[in-house]
């Protein structure tokens, strides 16, 4: 038998709880210079050289020696094959997933509108979609099939009518699964980079690399770092901080599923935060017992140990309406309302990123397949941020047409007003419509 | 009669045009260096002195000596005062635009949605409010009431409970008008702090200050780098860029009007751009003498000169529809359609901020009281951001809830996609809710 899990415990009543629950969530996540230093020089080479130095970062970081940039582009056609090589169950599995996502967020569409008013005056709003959108996806370990479903599909439903995707392929280790999701998602061309020339490359276009209106998706400090510096260029995603998951349970779900479920947060990283609310203390000790009796058999347990004794925490409250209250101040990127009547608690919950209601929702299925996004706001960003969706790929042009009647009732306020602000030419732009 | 105006004049039909309008639009707004250092610095000592360096940067910047944050706080009472002290007919003129700016918003509030599969899965979309927002208003020359009811209008639309305004008042100078516009548009409370001290006030929170989730509004290059600095901590809207107009015309309007349509957008600033495409030669030669014979009959002639003479050009395409394949290349912030039937033009504008259509809306009218938001993207950012609106100050949260049966079957799902992804504590998790 392991050490004992080393979980903090806490009681919400405690005087100084305000400034446990602050140090427990106390995250800032500092690109250093020397990063900025480096993604700035990357960004420069990628804008001033193109794909000559988008090939010579790739062999530089990824150890992939190329003669071109056409060694770096995957057509349909590979990702297509990708399909047939992947096992018939994994295929099934990720065209469910795809579809269930593709079918939760078309609720998310939404139509122009105008209006018009007594004097024929149009007031109105246009939703038009991006002409391209640019998907970063990770090489490696943290390279998930189900971000790419997640990033393109909502693209895709939103009406982009070219969605490009970059991945990184270390020493030329490609991750079938990962294609496939591309494939079926509607991605439609892979470039194989990574990194800030990545990142560069779709902010200002290269020879081969199409410039691209908007980047989303997850990756490392670089990659990180180089959204950052080329938004407003482009649009950009949030930069994402670790995974979060805050769980309110009544004490009657078994406590190992309720660790199971703190666990699939942890396994993450080791920033990973899983922390545990409930009115009942019996139960807050039954599931530290259920950690420790099945952190052992977890792949990574290491990981998992780490991330749960550095930011988990079980915390005692007096009842679930205080456990609302505490992750309202959490503003917490997953919220399982682990209870018998979630709905009962669900007008008290101001800010989450996704809900997770009653026992047989862990956040586990949200992440795959349920249909909601698996992209959310981290850190507690859900106080002003929303899940990725179809708004995220669309934007909106404000219409007005003015009749003349119209023109000339409004050009008289806006008179008053243009002078007030001393910016005459607006008032006498206005005037000229003034009717005689 | 002063020197005549040497403003641009284009062909879309020459060789080197894509060159000419590239260097026309280039434009990078970059925070210098010492600016960040400043800013880092004053955003450090605001988070770490709270209220005492306040006062002290307020006393430093704005030459205002006060004894505490006491004396910079202004209270509702003293907003109503100020819609006693300005003319009946301001009053009114800012009644009727903050009137119009509320209804025009209400059509973008948004209901929250949610759907029930056959199994009795429930999936939706939960809509809230932020709690707090702040709004910065510059102080001095840039200080404008419209601006006020512009952004704080859709705050309140979206149902934030408290808005919180800053605005320095550089030796104690107060635009009346301002605080007017912030009696009728709804702030709560008004602190008389500017620069990036407040807005590391609102970011961080200081013992008067309340720390807001989300800061919006105008300001100087240390406002915007402050902003993008707190971006993270709190939400903030878009770092604008100068403010444009592109103006497309079928001949047929007054020069004259169209000369001070030009006007309008460049008496902003020595950077801001006014630009005019036309299939009539002649009709560009008539507005070009316009804009000669008008320009010394403006107060800010000087200004207007530069700007046009910088960044202003007159370009002839071959037809209207030619102007709009211009028009989306540039995703003006203001786009003007000044043509017998702008309609017929509509569904080929896929980036703008905001669209004017037809002969009897000039841009001003949206400046002030036509009711869409004149806080609209810049630099051509409207290929992938939207006006400001009330779903700034929302936020969504998705909803899942699973039936029993529902979660049987999504687990059988998800656990195939987190084994593929060898995330074994998140296919544990979902497993335990497979039916046995």
């Amino acid at each position: 038998m392991s050490t004992p899990l080393k979980i903090t415990r806490l009681d919400a009543n405690q005087v100084d709880f305000k400034q446990h629950l602050d140090a427990l969530l106390a995250w800032e996540g500092v690109s250093d210079k020397s990063v900025n230093e480096r993604v700035e020089e990357i960004i420069a080479a990628v804008r001033e050289r193109g794909d000559a130095a988008l090939v010579e970062y790739t062999a530089r970081f990824d150890g992939l020696q190329v003669n071109s940039m056409a060694d770096l582009i995957l057509d349909r056609a590979r990702l297509e094959l990708a399909l047939e090589r992947i096992t018939p169950e994994q295929r099934t599995a990720l065209e469910v997933a795809a579809e269930r996502v593709r079918i939760y967020h078309e609720h998310q569409t939404q139509p122009s509108w105008r209006y018009t008013e007594a004097d024929g005056t149009v007031l109105g709003q246009q939703i038009t979609p991006l002409d391209r959108a640019g998907l970063y996806v990770p090489g490696g370990k943290a390279s998930y099939p189900s971000s790419v479903i997640m990033n393109a599909v909502p693209a895709k439903v939103a009406g982009v009518p070219e969605v490009v995707m970059v991945v990184p392929t270390p020493r030329g280790e490609i991750n079938e699964l990962v294609l496939a999701a591309a494939c079926l998602a509607g991605v439609d061309r892979v470039f194989t980079i990574g990194g800030a020339q990545a990142v560069a490359a779709l902010a200002y276009g290269t020879e081969s690399v199409p410039r691209v209106d908007k980047i989303v998706g997850p990756g490392n400090i670089y990659v990180a770092t180089a959204k950052r510096a080329v938004f407003g260029q482009v649009g950009i995603d949030m930069i994402a901080g670790p995974s979060e998951i805050l769980v309110i349970c009544d004490g009657q779900t078994d406590p190992d599923w309720i660790a199971m479920d703190l666990f699939s947060q942890a396994e993450h990283d080791e920033d990973a935060q899983s922390i545990l609310l409930s009115p009942d203390a019996a139960f807050l000790d039954a599931v530290e017992a259920s950690l420790n009796k099945l952190l052992d058999s977890l792949e990574r347990a290491d990981m998992v140990r780490i991330s749960l004794e550095n930011r988990g925490a079980l915390i005692k409250v007096d009842s679930l309406e205080h456990a609302c209250e505490i992750s309202n101040r959490i503003a917490p990127e997953h919220l399982e309302l682990s209870v018998a009547d979630p709905d009962a608690l669900l007008p008290a919950i101001r800010h989450a990123g996704a809900i997770f209601m009653g026992r047989f929702t862990p956040e586990a299925l949200g992440d795959y397949c349920a249909g909601p996004n698996h992209v959310l706001p981290t850190s507690g960003t859900a106080r002003f941020s929303s899940p990725l969706g179809v708004y995220d790929f669309q934007k909106r042009s404000s219409v007005i047409f003015c009749s003349p009647e119209g023109a000339s009732e409004l050009a008289k306020t806006a008179s008053v007003l243009a002078r007030g602000e001393s910016l005459t030419a607006h008032a006498r732009s206005a005037e000229y419509r003034i009717k005689p």
